[in-house]
């Protein structure tokens, strides 16, 4: 039986840019982690505490400085509950504005960002589930400013909140399956290269060291036959400059004209398998609730989570 | 606890432009009237008997006129038939030629949808719960030919039902969420201002005023920090011109790349938030039983229904 | 009651190009096969025993010369068995390289197709349920090349397999329905004309006569009352040519804009009420699991399962 490396970690969707809300209370959210904590999920990663006007919880920062709207329930408090009932490690998702970063206002990302981590903290820094940073503003490529934007926010989280909490990133790699802006078209031309993505990835690691503990990229953009040289890549790097490299393999599938539904059971073995065969620690996905869970709306979620199921019995047995 | 506008209405999309079919029987159709009824719905509304080749009912004028395929099944018949069971009152919508008003030939749409619609009130108008009718031509704004119409086709429904039924619009606000032809894009960035819309639609409503009863705007296509404003214009403009204001509150969701599944909770919520802090009365919805409903195919609809009886319930007990 | 085309064939969608994966593994098959045959299913067709990298079965030949991943299981053995089961035919749908024949390179696909059939024939000739073959290489249009690839391999699978097995192509209407490349549109202004397409066939099924045993071409591309000219055309071509015509009536939706969800009952009722009217004999179609399977993950392909069998029950009656 060929090894995996086996998914301990999931992103938490809210707020979602993309994907369909399933209008989950809070014991449809019981029941999930529970199917999660089945399968030795562990660490639970909330994306994102807010993007443009939508927030996870009652932020006076976000609400007065953005207009943010109040939100219905307080998402945070129920995750970090369910966290403590499930022992998970919960990781909390930056704020992303969806505006400032955009336009290369950075600072202004980084300083609404300072303001809402000290709220944050205040108010659930003493929660036991409260483990770690989720840096939220994704990115690809060495673009400008974005080493400032992860050293100077990761640095920040790891202060305010003693050095005791480890602080997370999950960038993707800019391959063939990259969405294109006002694109029906699923796949492109012009993806990066193996050289380019280490060269500029290098740079970036060496940047953030010390101030991000750990990169975790998106398994998702490249082919699956491309994949095992990247996560080759991925690994060393990581290596190189002290970082713990975990993958963040995804359970949607991207060859799909329908954006998104749950991925392929074979094409997501490929993929771990290929995170296994170059020593990657941990695997994280996102995003286990609407994509492999036995709870999701979208059946073939529930038929992934059985299929992964099986898999991981008989290579336990080994 | 804070108001929401209830929703005690719903379209019911035969047939759809773009809503998949949910291949519901007569069986399955009486179950969905019962859950409408259970949240106190008491308004169905056919959004329209009949688009180019497809109909609702076997239209002796239709079949014969356009071409029409008769259908599988007498659709107007079930729906009245079950409206009776349930004790609701059935709007029926009007046959959309998917043609005539497009290229401008606004005389041809009202000539054939007269026909039918003296050929519908001779074959349902004894119905007991045939109490409305509704306007299938959707506008958003003061285009050339919609407010004769309106006007006429509002005026011919009234005389020929003796003046006792009512007559409804659902316009649509056209915002940043006005879906753009042959484009995979989301958002724009050229939608209308509030004071061109109420300027428009003031002299719409004032042209129509006492051929149509009843407006209700479509929530969904404008942002939801923009509601409050445009949801005070239509109220103010309704009572204005005479007419009844309620508002027609989208459960499915237009953020996301799937075009579309049900609406996330706290979306409608805040939707039916702002329309209760204007005063509008009344809530429909386009529509229930593929977004709102536990029997519809998509699950996250059946979270969505239990989130708003939950909301409800603690509201009616404040 | 209006007579209709049964259904007594599916295809299998593994490898899919475009349609979700239902995650299945041998006990959810296992039911699928039990609910085809429940409503008369005696024949099932692998739509493509590989695409690009994927396969469904460990083919040496693809693995060595296409660099193909080794799957997970061995679907054409796993479907062998099932039909056996469940007293079904077999058809094994050839290899499409997603490449060479996309670039005019017929020879090519030719070649690594005929290597793939000898293996399969190999390894799985002597299966009681092997009784036929597709040739996955689908077109519209009398294509350069498409006659000498399909009398080719045609040719070569009957030879191969003693004469005894029948060969299936499903080409397509080039219709209003054609999907079009990078576009959001549904519809198209440009599609083929009936005099068209009957010249272009007549030449085709003259050239292929003799190494291809069946057409059905896939009913889904032209409008619905387009449709009853088209079927007559192909049924007068077949006969004409001595191939048997059966019609690949689609359960799939075209009209709406998710891409791909279960057909309207009605659309459906309205394409196999064409067949049987000009005598087509077989309705297969594309296809089952998703779109027409209670077990589908598409609770609309559930319900529409229901409708037909219920349709069936009357007819059979009558």
């Amino acid at each position: 039986m060929e090894k995996i490396t086996p998914i301990t970690g999931t992103f938490l969707d809210e707020i979602s840019h993309d994907i369909p809300h399933q209008n989950w209370g809070p014991v449809e959210w019981d029941q999930d982690f529970q199917a999660m904590k089945a399968i030795g999920i562990d660490t639970v990663i909330l994306i994102r505490s807010g993007h443009k006007r939508q927030i996870t919880y009652p932020s006076k920062v976000l609400i007065e400085r953005q207009g943010c709207h109040r939100p219905v329930v307080d998402l945070v408090d129920l995750f970090l509950t369910l966290s403590e009932k499930h022992q998970m490690q919960f990781y909390f998702g930056t704020y992303d504005s969806g505006y400032y970063w955009h336009r290369g206002e950075f600072q202004k990302e980084i300083d609404l960002n300072k303001a809402a981590i000290e709220e944050v903290w205040e108010k659930y820094g003493s929660r036991p589930a409260f483990k770690g940073w989720y840096l939220t503003q994704e990115v690809s490529r060495r673009t400008k400013g974005i080493i400032d934007v992860y050293a100077t926010m990761g640095r920040f989280c790891k202060d305010i909140s003693g050095g005791e909490l480890s602080v997370l990133i999950s960038p993707w790699m800019d391959g063939m399956k990259t969405p294109i802006a006002a694109s029906g078209e699923i796949y492109r031309q012009d993806g990066i290269t193996p050289e380019e993505h280490e060269k500029e990835w290098d740079e970036v690691m060496a940047g953030i060291a010390g101030a991000v503990d750990i990169v975790a990229f998106q398994d998702g953009h490249v082919d699956f036959h491309e994949l095992p040289t990247y996560l080759e890549i991925n690994k060393k790097l990581a290596d190189r400059h002290g970082l713990r490299c975990w993958t963040n393999s995804e359970t949607f599938d991207r060859d799909m004209p329908i954006r998104f539904l749950p991925i392929k059971w074979e094409k997501l073995w490929l993929k771990l398998k290929a995170a296994a065969a170059v020593g990657v620690e941990k695997g994280i996905t996102f995003e286990f609730s609407h994509f492999m869970s036995p709870n999701s709306a979208y059946q073939q979620a529930g038929h992934l989570y059985n299929r992964y199921r099986e898999y991981l019995a008989v290579m336990e047995q080994d």
